[in-house]
């Protein structure tokens, strides 16, 4: 893994690592989602291009944001999921959600709604990563070591 | 303003607007730093292009996050201010901090720390609000309209 980081900015390095158009929907997609396989990230609305999606999964696997792993029911197909670093950009993408409902709406009229913005944002926040780690645990058996 | 959303997601259409490299850096070196000259963000560390950051600049305008204003006392150089939608990415950018500080630094040992990752959370962002609000309010009344 190598990455040419920018400045010394906690800011910048962390953007350095997360801060492109994708890393953040893959997340996304395995933690809200429940997606473990390239094919649905490939499936997802924004249409990732498979080159482009390949290349992200194996950075972020790189720096620890998720796992590549084969199971034992099925040693053909990847899985990815997230790891505790990954499952703490939790907070991140919650506040890109509360911004984007009280501002992107003016200009993206299709947008979806979400009814988690009138929650409390601490509590969505656990809830989401408890989900998950109950999700993920269920693969823990069969994981190919 | 025109911005092609990849899709109806909430995540994915906040980043189709400030989810590059250098948004987020400008909204920091406004609201942390407190720079209002296109030369000051040319001077950052990051050492942005300033083709890239004039077109960054104008798109930040054109979706409201900054504003581009002239000054009675100098009407030679433009001075950006932050507008409300600016100002509230300050969560955004605390919880980024807040991840760096415990998964970037193994990656990049010279990165800086922060006092702040210590502190209440709610606190930090209300704080660095109101400072940037008092900051931007001294241009006030001489903003040439």
């Amino acid at each position: 893994m190598e990455v040419n980081f920018r400045s010394t900015c906690m800011i910048a390095s962390a953007l350095d690592l997360i801060g492109d158009k994708w890393s953040i929907l893959i997340v996304r997609d395995m933690l809200l989602h429940k997606k473990t396989a390239f094919k649905e990230f490939v499936a997802s609305d924004e249409g990732v291009a498979t080159n482009l999606l390949s290349s992200r999964l194996k950075f972020l696997e790189s720096i620890e944001v998720i796992t590549k792993n084969k199971l034992t029911t099925n040693k053909k197909e990847n899985i990815y999921l997230l790891t505790e670093k990954g499952i703490d950009l939790t907070p991140v993408i919650m506040e890109l959600v509360i911004w984007s409902d009280v501002y992107v709406r003016a200009y993206h009229t299709e947008m979806n709604t979400s009814e988690t913005v009138n929650m409390d944002k601490e509590i969505v926040i656990k809830n989401a990563q408890k989900q998950y780690r109950e999700f993920a645990a269920q693969f823990k058996n069969q994981i190919v070591c």
